[in-house]
């Protein structure tokens, strides 16, 4: 590789009396973009740095190691010509409440409007939102279109079965002091766990308390909308919503043990036929992978649930995650509400979720919640009647009743032989 | 939350001379797992510690919130019962090899056996590779039965058109000296590099050269074998294999604007017809998304694409994604052969990739490479015929001829409109 230009003297950690006077202000929740400052997370020059962390979550890892091996300049500052949203938010009352959202920066998508002068001035400052569109080609949808339960219009629904939507990427960018109240502990508490918990990620957690923003190494959440994103704003359109963990088993490859995929579908349908009929849809994916275990945890307690003592059953489903992960699920739905509330939804119709935990999170963030769709039956495969079942007793929302201790018993799933 | 009981006297990074006399030293690449040593970044007993970084990759995150939220029990030591493979993989000349794998831990899978003392004297050892089974249901393969080209015969293909397949979860487990080996440069640079890029992760990377691992908070890889495992291994018996990188626009929301989703099932029908007549196929999921620059990065290089003067374009398809990221690619084929090896490949019969780096990394890492496959024209979808002209352009592998550059100007994409 080229010679690696970053001085030989590293310093480990920097200390709030060491605060670059360079560094711009960040005021969380003010309403003005200008008071409220960029976060700049960028490494190019670290003494304008006002964040913790880094951009592109985990990716900042590759990044560094493209640099390792020579492939990448250092000094690059990106040239974002002709990358801005193909459609604009408007800014919505959430955007300055500093408690309303907490874990994304809602500027994010238009620093090349709102901070253009920072930007001239030579601020390596980074979009944290990213907007495009696409058309999706989904079997399960060709399918619906095929059978007649969707219609093409030519519009959101193409001739082809195409599926025409406005795609969201959104990084996490998490502002510590609205974290640490929303769990109800004290932001140094949270440092500290942050800090020491991850293995020594991040020392300025700990030692930089002046710094309140948090770029965390994970991966970034996608929204797909169905119909004019302005609508999820519009208290008088139909609004159909399911927020999806990630569960790369069953939504890519398959996989029977599970719902995940089919549930998903399941909402891209009603999100599809919701804008047809004038409303508008959305779907959000979180990088959650395994109830945000983790896969390699996931197949652990895969098959510590497939070989207990009578097999896999929807009585011991959530135990057998809890005896291996130390939790039933680390997902923490306390965040999620942020992305509706970027969008300005005050209320959705058709909530296409069964998750309480989900439910619960919507509804105490202060958006209304008129109806749940629970996932069809005929859409359950096999090996997922233990899930199912398991939820619905455990008080997942359902329109069908939970079955009795015995009745649960019963519910067994394939044994791995 | 519970009081959080760690000492309240955080140390920021540990030196070399403060080495804990309790942790267990590695010899990477040593044939005997004893002499070897288990890899311990279990966070529990920080004295036992031998590795920077922890389990579960970006999860870490998660897990350090869970804690937060007071949900999670500190002093949690997994329970392991039921969660051993389900098939065995018998060791592999690669396992005791220090440089033929550097990014994963060969003896992953197996702590329960060849750490079993270790484990019964309080060690938090953590598999950091876990092997189950699944049953797959997907739309493709089912359509590939029903139109003939797929039979099932009951044991990899059932009757109702699912797939057979065991399925492993690999977390990235780096041996950092055999990292900058490959890369060639120093191992000093490299941690410095891996340090300061990344905003300052884990200062343990520049204080601790004499903890040689890391593992760092990126996503784990995930294999799938369709027939016997350890058929991998046996050079007469032939293998389809593709090694994929994530693309979750294409994977699971099925964006026509590249051709990942398609080639994937391709790969998988291959890989299925292939065990059927008695050899044996794989698929190997990487999560790289948006070649490893995530998927904020990514949409904004689909805007400036289609917004560029002239509109998307096969012969400016590389040049984009460099302004904006500053590389074009950032994904190091480098270390995915090291599951190929921990596998015990030697010959791939049918490599179902046209990427060149992939194709090099694989070769150069002494797997014989017989054939590759290209994707059949019919699945390519109508945006990605960009992608995939600029790609044969640039050198990827194809049975058609590369276009020249006035044909490439000629391979326009869908404008934003």
């Amino acid at each position: 590789m080229k010679e690696y230009l970053k001085t030989s003297h590293v310093i480990l950690t920097s200390h709030s009396n060491q605060a670059f006077q360079e560094s711009a202000p960040v005021k969380w929740g003010a309403k003005n973009p200008k008071e409220r400052g960029p976060v700049i997370a960028t490494i190019s020059t670290k003494e304008n740095r006002n964040a913790i962390g880094s951009h592109s979550g985990s990716y900042t890892v590759y990044r560094a190691l493209s640099i390792a091996a020579g492939s990448f300049a250092q000094d690059h500052i990106p040239d974002l010509t002709n990358t801005s949203p193909t459609v604009n938010i408007t800014p919505k009352s959430s955007w300055h409440d500093a408690e309303k959202i907490i874990s994304l920066d809602p500027w994010g998508a238009s620093i090349g409007d709102v901070f253009s002068k920072e930007l001239k001035e030579g601020f390596n400052i980074q979009p944290s939102i990213a907007i495009t569109q696409a058309h999706l080609t989904l079997p399960e949808i060709n399918d619906a279109v095929e059978k007649g339960r969707l219609k093409p219009d030519g519009v959101i629904v193409k001739e082809n079965g195409d599926v025409f939507v406005t795609k969201v990427a959104i990084e996490p960018v998490w502002y510590l002091p609205g974290i640490a109240k929303r769990f109800g502990i004290a932001e140094g508490t949270l440092r500290k766990i942050l800090f020491q918990e991850t293995g020594g990620m991040f020392p300025e957690l700990v030692t930089r308390p002046d710094l309140k923003i948090l770029l965390p190494p994970i991966g970034s959440t996608t929204a797909y909308i169905f119909g004019d994103i302005n609508n999820l704003a519009d208290e008088s359109k139909v609004l159909t919503c399911r927020v999806h963990d990630e569960c790369n088993g069953s939504d890519v490859f398959g996989s029977d043990i599970c719902t995940c995929r089919p549930y998903l579908m399941h909402g891209i349908e009603e999100a599809v036929k919701t804008a047809q009929n004038g409303g508008v849809g959305l779907i959000v994916y979180f990088r959650k992978e395994g109830r945000a275990l983790g896969e390699v945890t996931k197949l652990l307690v895969y098959n510590a649930r497939k070989r207990q003592k009578g097999g896999d059953s929807a009585a011991t489903y959530f135990e057998r995650t809890e005896c291996v992960a130390g939790i039933q699920d680390a997902r923490f739905q306390e965040f999620m509400p942020d992305v509706l509330h970027w969008f300005g939804i005050k209320k959705i119709d058709h909530l296409v979720s069964m998750s309480n935990m989900k439910y619960n999170a919507i509804v105490k963030s202060g958006i209304t919640v008129i109806d749940r769709v629970s996932i069809p039956k005929e859409l359950v495969p096999d090996d997922a009647q233990v899930e199912i079942e398991a939820k619905k007793a455990a008080g997942y929302f359902s329109d069908d009743e939970a079955l009795t201790d015995d009745e649960l018993d019963s519910i067994k799933g394939r044994d791995l032989s």
